[in-house]
């Protein structure tokens, strides 16, 4: 099988590029997560799983991630995204990603309620959450994301 | 090398919830693999695998799965979503996954059609068929998922 | 940790198909990774990985890949989809992918461009480029794929 991660840590950020997958490229670089290969997986955060934003990850390794991101070409525009992971007393654990046209205010409303909901939904215990946020205005395309990835 | 899967199950389920994700994340549920981290394969099934519809994960496990799905905020909408495996006499199998804005018998029939036309395009035979289908009428916002998992 | 990739090839090719997803499915057996299980990742070549255009991948295998594609179903478009390798001089390189409403030249400039702002965004040096593209005019329903398999 493949091995459970162990470690992860929040990630929020934007950029601007010269297209939209340089955009998406500079926003995870400015992330902390741009030389290395995101599996985009969806959404559990194992059991026992530690929490650890000092993580250095060397570059090309395929890190299983949790991301939510918008790419807009409309000058002025407000775009965000934001991630949250919500934490059980002794279990595993649920990530939520959002991204949309509003300030970083909504999409960290919106992280917080979908949490709730998701242990609504597990019948389980929403012990604490971590959200990052971030908000962007467009100049020419610019990138908000946001991410979880998890590693060893 | 990442390790090669060795049995696989087919779902179906469809879900409400109170935003996109979240009902995704309910499809996931009432599929049984709302507490594992799906990673999206395209979509071939190993030579050898078993089909194992007791399989049980252990929660934030990486399972490579191929899905589709369907989310839809229209109430009164109906959706669907099915997959399909393709089996050979003696070697490996095809996945195909459907989602739409149909019912559960076009979105059975689209996968039967789509299998026929994968092993078409290999010369092979297409000795059998597993297909899993669901459909579900959108009360506010609804998610119709139909996937494969593979496990070890 | 998932062990990280030590080989890889360029790939681009086109197809037609009766649906959306068997245009993509033969699209990829065109281009020699349709018997293979794609996991999508974004999009570095790790440090050290070799070039082989031979190789040769077991059926079902995962395979972390870098990809684009585009599906139409308008007859007489043209589309493309290319993919490029960016290699510094000593470290990991960058991988870019595009696909668009466009010719195959379009599509190489297009990656050409994005891999030289990859470089620059990163401050490195960009040393070399491997870029496949591939266009094709739609029948009835086309794809056009251009992919980097990654293997051990």
């Amino acid at each position: 099988m493949l091995p459970t991660p162990k470690k992860y840590f929040l990630t929020a950020a934007a950029a601007e590029g010269e297209s939209t997958l340089t955009a998406f490229d500079n926003a995870l670089l400015s992330g902390k997560v741009g030389n290395i290969n995101l599996i985009r997986v969806s959404s559990i955060l194992p059991p026992g799983a530690e929490h650890d934003p000092e993580l250095v990850i060397p570059p090309g390794s395929l890190v299983p991630t949790a991301y939510g991101y918008i790419v807009s070409s409309e000058p002025g525009q407000l775009i965000a995204a934001a991630v949250g992971v919500g934490l059980s007393p002794d279990t595993f654990g649920v990530i939520m990603e959002f991204s949309g046209v509003c300030g970083k205010e909504e999409a960290y409303n919106n992280i917080k309620s979908m949490l709730e909901e998701a242990f609504r939904s597990r019948k389980m215990e929403l012990k604490d959450m971590k959200i990052a946020a971030v908000e962007h205005r467009v100049v020419k395309t610019g990138c908000a994301l946001a991410a979880v990835p998890m590693w060893y």
